[in-house]
Parts: structure tokens; C-alpha cells; sequence
């Protein structure tokens, strides 16, 4: 028989009159008096940000809120056409296709650079060499893609990466993640004979790990992010409608070649 | 047959070198110049904020980021134990359950104050006073409770509106929107007999109004927010976990009166 | 301070040894011996169904498994696109656009149907008249559509509902709730001058009101039968992808106006 | 510049009066003619069953509907707990965390299978025990479980696992997919010196490569099928709620060691 464990968290707690959320006062300390940038630096790292760490911060968060149509938006806005009075559900149905193609590739390179990390704290510039040399090897060796290099169609260039990378200098960022990161695409690049500089999610993957956020929550900067571009589409599909016309072009077109010839 | 109709967005576009966001360049404008609140301004409103619009859109968006432990955390929770590796869905879960019992009573509070509104641009005190005593008077008819007003268990006042109209009174959002409804609390609270103070979805409702927004949308607000807010209970039950003790515990309960007694 | 109250669930328990589902033994008396329509119709109503029951049940749950490209199954291919590895993320995407403008209208004329006949378990043919002849009174002053009946593309009839009371026929679930349905599309045509058929939700409410199903669970049974449906196109979007070609269309067409001209 | 590519399925078409299914005609030929195990095999494999082909499929399915109070099912109910009006995003919230660690190892195991036999259609026994040792010995030196073995709480035996292959043996699907799943498991077992064998996803991802169904997909199967079951919680949690109940005492649990000591 399995013993019962305390249930816990040390996250937020309550009275009739006052809410704490990591140990502030909502209605004092909170509300007037934070942004929403540290509120999600706080909600993320239990603690308020240093004013370096909420600017970098705040630059990877804003990067990726909006990106257009892209399929995070267009399910979006398929959901507002069919269930418009649940805007919880619009903008979850978003959320959902954040996954390993798209935005979920940042936890892919977070961990690369993390495991190759973990016990060099500070490396020196030639063991970076050796490790970007090696990583590359052994994805090319599994014949399967270095995460956070290249873009389909930001190129030559993903014109996110040197905003961000700019921004890290500026705040002191740019540690040995950051270097590693940009020697894995120039390693790669050379092996695979092609531009594959660091894109955004490589960017982001690099940037977090600076600030010692575990790989396996990186894509969640990314989901909060985007949650926030996807009220837009909300907004703009009640407005100004796109859904009920590409359903019923797609339906037409997608269905073709199985209806009779008249 | 239906005719093609164009699609149309206004909000991005993109090049290879370049994305723009609401004629912003994200890259030159955004990363690193505009935070985490003036970009959810810029999605929502397609504009940049003034300093006083943005510290109350700020209040707004941080007073409901976090609540601790309630069913959307709870959801999100239980996601993270079974599918740990889609953070996405962990946090979409979560956002699920922001509907009419929750925070979707902002949509039905702005709904009322907005349809009373709609043509008194600039109400007498006396003009708001007999809205407010139709208002209750309709619901009570109907035996349908006011939306915005009263809290089952932050009482008897919801500390976070007289956070939130405090806010609203030094930025110049203390308005129509936000007289009525308290005008609404006071009348439903003499109506009924008890104390029925606005609560923080009443006090959102009228903010919201006062900037413009759409009663459809106003619970987009708060389910980005929560968004936020759902990243840091994600890390935290990957770090202590909940979910396995909490289920575990509640199968045995739950079905306790259906086991063959031994 | 509040009492704990027990948490108690009648559906299902389990030893290591035996997992027990509404009083039946799921390895000797489920796998193997009842098909998958049984077993939906033992978790919804909480015992087997006789032999009528178990054809009508069907016929309701096959009629909306598929229809091809609608807004649910983009949703669903757009989060394939995405996400290739969380195929319960792109099912879900899918079912979550099921709400008020699509199948979400059968709760809405299982409410109308039995709210209606909640005092009338056996109402004369002329009790029916007056009731159609006032419910559709009623939603025309309120000027609200009366839910159920007409369909943007199926006409001048939905060919779905006479499918479905013809099954409803052969097995006695043409009883008072289905006359009812039939009538306020009579007197609702007759008021609107124009033809108002029934059409597939409001035939799903009058037969779910026949199984004694409460309307606010009536939408349910279209989400199960949808997510079965969905499976189907996250298989094909695997094999055979439209979400990228879709996106990439939508995106140019969209924002075309926001670029600069060349 | 990517040039247009067209979009197509192959799934359904509709017109006004008509619609079709895999060539099926939805009103003459499905509805109260084929029951959902039938139209549920249609949707997935693009033709009808034979009866053997159909008692299997209906095993597979039904057997995954329901597990009593499960993260899924706590999912669900939160979400029925702040949105009962929202019943496609509840059964949606519980779908979500049918990831990796619950029914997502069907595709791992099927993965495992399906890699090891994609040359070998007539495998040799001596074969399938040198398949057998070589998977065990390949996951064991990358440290990581064989999928498909094993269970935390059904154990000694997984009493799922001779249910299905019962049925397997009967109608002719206990092929090589079976039989090496089966040696895996007693080659784990052996060289864990522990009782490892085949649980409910094993036996799943097994059959379901009897059936020919690629691996990436083998997860939907359990996906549809607990969408049904979710029903049956949505349905209890509206009559007999226990969302509100363990939201309440787990909020005061969890928060308890941050309260001030009164």
C-alpha cells in the first residue's frame, strides 16, 4: 500500500482578503506596481528580475507573440468560426500545434546545449570548439537535424537571432551558451556546406539556458508568448472573418477529383 | 455558388529578412525597445500605448496571471503528468477551463455594462442611477445572478478591485463603465440584502469597457494572462510533482463504495 | 470554514488483477464481447442497451462521425503540422471548435424540446401545435433563430434527418420529442416563408430527449463520435499533408495588402 | 518562389443532398446500417471490416475507454468545473494528457515492432528471439525501459494483455507482432530478473501492427476511445460534482506551510 505524500506548492496562497503570490502581496506589491514582463519573470524564477535580466527577458518573450497567419493562428480562428463564445478554447487550440516543428525545437537545442554544458562552467574558448565539433558529428552520424539552425524561409539569415544576440551583449548574456550555439552553426554549416546560422529558436534555446531555465521548460516562454499574439487573431477573426471562407474554399478544392463529373 | 472572398489580415507581414507587426519591425522596434505589456497592448489595440493606458493595462493583465492551486492549475497538472513532454497541451488544458463559472463572467459583466451604455456617451449621475436599479431589477426578474458582483470566498470585498480602481482612478480609466458598476454592487447588494461588492471580474469588465474593448473579447485578457501564469505551475510540478499523489489518492476515494468490502 | 465532503465516483474500479466498469468485469465480460457502440452507450447510460436501443444509438453516433474539410478537422490538420508527435493535441484541437455555431445547437434544441415537455409525458397531438406555435413565437420576438431547424447548405432538407427518423421509426424512438421537433419546423417555415426543415442537430436533440438524456450532455455524444472522425484526418495528414500548402497560401493572400508594392 | 500545390482529401464530399463517406453514402448506407465499431474501422482503414477484422478492432477500442478517476478523467472534471458549457473543450482537457507517459507508449512499442520486423515478413522463431534479445540489450545499454512491459499498479500481470490476446488468437491476429512483443517481454523479465510482461500498450501497439497501422498513429486509436469514455465523466461530474470539493481541499494542503502559523 502506497503511503500518502503532502501535496504542495509553493507558488500562491490565499485569505478572504489579501492573495501572495511568491511572497507578494497581489492587491499591494502587485497590481500598479508590476508590469506584466516582471509578473512573468516572477511567475518563471520565483523572484523579481534585475533590471539587465527583465530587458533580456522581456526581448525573448516578445519575439515570438506574433508571427501572422501561420497554423497556430489559422487554428485559432477556426475555433473562434465554430465555437466563438469560448475564447479559452480559441486561443488553447492555438497553443496546441506548438509543438516539435515549430517553436517546440527550442527545447531540442536547450538540452543539446545544456548536456554538452552541465559540467563546464566555464569552458574555455577551444573546449567550445571541440564540443560544437562533436555535437554536430553525432547528430550527422544519426543522420538526423542539428535543432536551432536554419529556417525555411528566413534565409540567408533568421533576422531574430542577431536582435536577440544584440540584446544579450547589451545586458550581459552572452555567456557560453550563447557562443556555443553560434560555433555549432558554424560547424554545421561547414559540414553540411550551406548557411545554417542560428535561428530564433536557437536564439531563445541559447538565451534561457543562460538564464539557467531547464531545457525541458524552455517551450513554455514560447506558448505564454504566443498565447498573447493569439488574442489578436481572436479579436481580428470576430471582425473581420477569414475561417468560414477557407473552409469552404478548401472543402470545395480538397474534395475535387472524388465528386462526379457533371 | 458562392463567391471567392478575399482573405485579409492586418496584423503581420513577413519577408525572409524581415517581420513587421502592426507596421513595427520586429526586429528593429520590438526586440529589446517595447516589454512583455506594451506588446500585448500592440496585439490587442494595434497600437502603442500611452504611459497612462499602459500602467492600467498592466494592472489588468498581472491581477490574474496567478490564483494557486484552482481547477485551471489543477488541469494543467494532471496534463504534465501524462504528457510531460507537450508542455503546450499542459498549458492549454489549463486555459480550458477559464469559462463562464471562472473568469468568462467578464465577457457577461462588460456584456451588461456595454449594452446599457451603448448610447449615454456622457450619463448624468442620476442617468447611471436608474440604469443600475434597471439592471438589477431585469436579472431579478429573470432570477439570474449579476454578473461582476459578490465572491464566494473573498468577502466580504474581493481585494483585488479596490486594487484595480485605484489604479483606474490615478490613470483616468475611472469612467462611465467603472460608476455603473459599482452603481450595480450597491443596488443588488440593497436588493438582496447582503453585501455584494464588486469582485475582480466586475472590476476587469468595467476597466476593459472604459479602453474600448468588446465584451466578446474581454475574457481574451485574462486567459492570456493565464497563460503566464500556467508556465510557472508546469516548471513547479516537473520539479515536485502533485498530480501522481493527488490522482492516486482519488481513485482510492472516489471509488471506495464500489470495492467488495474484505 | 467549509466541511470536506466525499468525493465518490459510481463509474469504475480497479485491483491489480481486475478493472470493473459499471458492474461488468472489462477483461471477461467487455473485451471480446461488446462492440465499440456498447460500450459507448454503457458509458453514457450506465447499463447495456436492448437490442432498439442499441440501432438507434448508432445510427446517432454515426451521423456525425465525418464531413470531410470543416473548420474542426483543419484545426485538427493545422496542429498535425505542428505538432506530428502529440496526436492526442491535434484530436483535441479539432473537437474544440464543436461549440455554438456547429453541433453545440443540438443542446440548444434539446433545452428548447425539453423544457418544453418537462410537465407533458404524454401530450395530445393538438398540446404539440400550440406548444410549436408558441416556442416559435417566442424566438421571433426575441429575434433569435430557432435552434435545430435549416441548414446554410444542406437544402431545401438536411438528407441526415430523415436517415435518422426513419431508424427512429423502426425503433420507437419517434415518440413526443420527435413530433415536437418536426412541428416547430413546420410552424417555423410557416412563419418565415421559407422552407425550415429540421435539420441534423435538432433530429440528434429530439432523439437524445427521447433516451432521456439531459441537453446540457447532448453536444457530448457528437464530440466522441467526432473524435473518431479526426483520427481519420490526422491519418491522412500524415500520409498526405495539406496544412503546410494551406498555410503558406494563406499567408501570402492575407497579408498582401500590407506589403510594399514592388 | 514555392509553387502551388493542390490541396486534397480523400476522405468525403458533400452536396446539398448528399453526403458521402469512403465511397459510402452517409444517409443510405451508414446510418441504422453500421454500428460505431464498423464506421469507427471505416474512418481509419478506408473500407469496411470483415467480422474477424471488426471483433478485433472493437476489442482494441473498447478496452482503453474508461479507467475510472484517472489525470485524464481529473482533467475533464476540472474543466466541466469552470466550463460546463464548454463540453467539447472538457473532453478536450482530458484527451491532452494522453502523452508519453500513459497511452503514448503504444507508439513507442509499435515503433519498436514495427522497426524490427519491416524486413522480416515471415520471421523464423529463432528469429523473433534474436530480435527479442537484441531490443533488450540495445535499451538497456542506452539505459532507457523497453516500451510496452510492465506496470506500476496491474502487476504481477497486466489483465488486459490475455484479454486482448485471447481475442487475437480467435480471429487470427496473433502474428509476429504478438509473438515478438511477447518475447520481449520474457527476454526483459529475464534479464531484469523481475515479472515484465507485455501491459495493455504492448498489447495495443502489438495488434494494431497486425493491423497493419503505422506507428505514429497507433496512439489515436486510445485517443478516440477515451473521448468516449470522457463523455461518461462529463455526464457524473454535472450530476454528482467532485471538481469543487478536491479543488478546495487541495487548495488548502498545498498552500498550508505558507500561511502564517495563527
Amino acid at each position: 500500500m502506497r503511503k500518502p505524500r503532502q501535496v504542495r506548492s509553493d507558488i500562491a496562497w490565499a485569505t478572504p482578503a489579501k492573495i501572495v503570490v511568491h511572497n507578494l502581496d497581489l492587491c499591494e506589491d502587485i497590481v500598479g506596481r508590476l508590469d506584466l514582463g516582471q509578473m512573468a519573470f516572477l511567475e518563471i524564477f520565483a523572484r523579481l528580475p534585475e533590471e539587465r535580466e527583465l530587458r533580456m527577458f522581456n526581448a525573448m518573450m516578445v519575439v515570438l507573440v506574433e508571427h501572422g497567419v501561420t497554423p497556430s493562428s489559422l487554428a485559432t480562428r477556426m475555433t473562434v468560426c465554430g465555437a466563438p463564445e469560448a475564447v479559452q478554447a480559441a486561443i488553447a487550440a492555438g497553443l496546441l500545434s506548438l509543438g516539435s516543428v515549430f517553436v517546440g525545437s527550442i527545447d531540442n537545442a536547450a538540452r543539446m546545449l545544456q548536456e554538452a554544458l552541465a559540467d563546464a562552467p566555464a569552458p574555455a574558448d577551444a573546449d567550445l570548439d571541440a564540443m560544437a565539433v562533436a555535437i554536430v558529428k553525432d547528430y550527422r552520424a544519426r543522420r538526423e537535424i542539428v535543432p536551432g539552425i536554419g529556417h525555411p524561409f528566413h534565409k540567408p539569415i533568421d533576422p531574430r537571432t542577431p536582435a536577440l544576440f544584440k540584446v544579450a551583449a547589451e545586458t550581459g548574456f552572452d555567456g557560453r551558451y550563447v557562443a556555443l550555439m553560434n560555433k555549432i552553426g558554424a560547424e554545421a554549416a561547414g559540414a553540411a556546406k550551406r548557411d545554417l546560422p542560428v535561428n530564433v529558436t536557437g536564439a531563445m534555446a541559447a538565451i534561457a539556458s543562460e538564464f539557467g531555465l531547464n531545457w525541458r521548460m524552455c517551450r513554455g516562454l514560447a506558448v505564454a508568448a504566443r498565447a498573447i499574439g493569439l488574442v489578436g487573431h481572436v479579436m481580428e477573426e470576430m471582425r473581420q472573418p477569414m475561417a468560414d471562407e477557407i473552409y469552404f474554399r478548401l472543402e470545395q478544392e480538397a474534395s475535387a477529383h472524388l465528386r462526379p463529373q457533371e
